[in-house]
């Protein structure tokens, strides 16, 4: 009973974000759904990016949190658009959903915009099984969290077609064994493209902001 | 629909947690129920506490991963027992219920148990909705999450009797302003008892153990 209203919520979703796919295909925007742990760097990601491409592109960020507007405020500070969404009010939710970024999605003036960044809730569980019609799935993974989250959070990295190693300049501190990381990552997902990188240095960035500049060309 | 769905699952979540409260009271264990986002520390935490009181008290661990059984094994070598619950087989659930709780309780020597450790599942969203009938909610905080994270994870943070703020040997290489994650708690939960302690050094452990040495007095 419990599974069978759960698939029904999903499916019902799923619905909703092909329409959203098409909606965002035919705008030409580019929609990055952007999941992590709480603290691995969502945020932090975001802002640098568009520090580094905010000349290039427009950019749009929807920001979910359970509760708080912390990081949408940080953000419009960077005089983009930002749409916040909070989910204490939907029984503090633990994911976002399709419908809410079909309703967020609308209040942005999407003929204009090039990238649309979607931060969800920190959580690396089960925003992977709400697919929001975005053209691809970032996971952060930040070294603090360890190497091993791969095979103990599968769904997640299998969903995603990208990983961002963040917070690599703590690499010493923590004597950090990337290769570890990797192979764990080639276990799970061998086509993940993997972008180690620190948004408090900028290390790594280069390659990463490479990778979505032509990705906003492919639109 | 869903929220009634939902209601029903945790009313019959707590039914059976009260339940589990009464049976570990009568058996004089002392179960803590430990939550966090994945990363945090949860099992080297519990690790080095066993190290610490092993002589001491008989002490067991529930690990609790959706995928893996790297912390269990990880924990047997202590020489304790442990029971893994992996979640993967149902759904790939976010979260611990009390009904596992149950069965993987009976598993053990309950009559020579002192402290019992559930590790639940790293996330520190959905854990926090369903009570297993532990005595104590723990919620561990490592540095790198950042310190507003009690503000925008209220929900937790409420539920919790105990804070483990880990990995303080971090706190220069992340200039981390302690002052401010006590603010925020404070603002949140004031009644939480907070420890800050690193299980990588062993720094602020006497505190959190004469605590747990208090609690396991009490029984």
């Amino acid at each position: 009973m419990q599974v069978k209203v759960l698939e029904n919520i999903l499916k019902a979703n799923d619905a909703i974000a092909q329409e959203n796919r098409t909606l965002f295909q035919q705008k030409r925007v580019l929609v990055l759904n952007v999941m992590s742990s709480p603290g691995s760097g969502k945020t932090s990601i975001i802002e640098r990016t568009v520090k580094t491409l905010g000349k290039q592109f427009n950019i749009g960020v929807i920001e979910g949190d359970i509760a708080s507007t912390y990081d949408a405020e940080l953000l419009s500070k960077l005089d983009i658009p930002v749409v916040q969404i909070n989910t204490e009010p939907f029984g503090g939710a633990c994911h976002l959903e399709a419908s809410w970024i079909r309703n967020a999605a609308l209040s942005f003036d999407l003929e204009h915009l090039d990238i649309l960044f979607i931060e969800n809730i920190g959580n690396l569980v089960c925003p992977a099984e709400f697919d929001l019609g975005a053209a691809k799935n970032i996971v952060i993974l930040s070294l603090p969290e360890g190497a091993d989250k791969p095979i103990k959070y599968p769904l997640m990295f299998r969903k995603a077609q990208v990983l961002l190693i963040n917070k690599v300049d703590l690499r010493e501190a923590l004597k950090f064994d990337l290769d570890t990381l990797f192979t764990n990552v080639q276990q799970i997902n061998p086509q993940l493209n993997c972008f180690p990188l620190s948004a408090a240095t900028g290390e790594g960035f280069d390659a990463w902001t490479e990778w979505l500049k032509a990705e906003a060309g492919k639109k």
